[in-house]
């Protein structure tokens, strides 16, 4: 069995779908890894994981758009504001979407759909640095 | 070590829950593993996985309404319609549930409970092929 | 390659996020694995698993409300009624959230971020014993 790990540190600057599958794919080349698994974690709470279409930014937008619209701002009854408006709602947003996703690896990749992109989901307004954890084991 | 892999193709005629627990359970008995993992992955964005009860079938009905109503077709706001109204629904239903799923192998057998069903979740209006790819790791 | 298993039983009384981070830092530190992958897995369709922050038992109670909220009891359309007016949003709040989580291994720990917790997401109103697998692999 063979395994490697990295962590990638993801820069945002507010809400929105950041992509990263090319730093994926580039780490599963490197492993090396014929037939395998590859795991990705999200280490916080108020951004999280999604594998969307990559084909059209709109499709972005309109995510984007609904999770605003689902979980919004100044919504009365939330009692967890110490850390300003848009922090209990990211942490909604990122409870509803992925924090780690697991991709089997097939004749040494990932085994992606034709239009599937891996994003971090930044949920928070103010720039934030999020780690990332990539995990790959399997044989040659 | 040892691991499988399979593609399975599933053939959807619109909207609702698709159970391939059976295929499931099938590639996990022909792998002969005793002990490992299991990994189910969907390799689309307009459709996804769900683990949910498999003895009603009006559970599925209900799943499916309840998303219809919370992602309803001809949102006025949606920017992304060059695939049909049914299209950016379809990838916001697929955001809010899973585009793959873990599943622990014990004595031989995916550890699911007794109710559990594995399903592909169609939210697309035309029929379609989609690929689901099992991936299993561990020892005899 | 090493791997380990085990099944934690977690009491619930009601609704809510019961947090069990503890057991499953003891799961990994007792498997001796250096680098590696966890996985846990909820073996039910009525309640889920959750990462979410551990600082602000504020949170848990936001969360809470969100979701009854959102799947609120007595939505007149709901079909499956045969087991209480709470079964069927259950179900839907499970499907919303995760039935599986994977975390890496790195240096004989998970790689959790500085705020995450580990809860199960109890979504029926009457008390219940709920199995959650832990497995793990990898090398010491």
């Amino acid at each position: 069995m063979h395994q490697a790990l990295d962590m990638l540190t993801i820069s945002t600057q507010g809400p929105g779908l950041y992509e990263f599958t090319r730093d994926v794919r580039r780490f599963a080349a490197a492993a090396n890894i014929g037939t395998g698994l590859l795991t990705i974690y999200c280490r916080h709470t108020s951004c999280s994981l999604l594998i969307q279409e990559n084909a059209d930014d709109d499709v972005k937008t309109d995510l984007d758009t609904f999770f605003a619209r689902l979980v919004p701002q100044g919504m009365d009854w939330i009692v967890h504001t110490t850390e300003g408006p848009d922090d209990m709602p990211a942490h909604i947003k990122a409870a509803l979407t992925q924090t780690s996703l697991a991709i089997p690896i097939a004749e040494g990749r990932p085994v992606f759909g034709t239009w599937q992109g891996i994003y971090l989901f930044e949920h928070r307004q103010r720039p934030h640095q999020r780690d990332v954890v990539l995990h790959i084991l399997g044989e040659t």
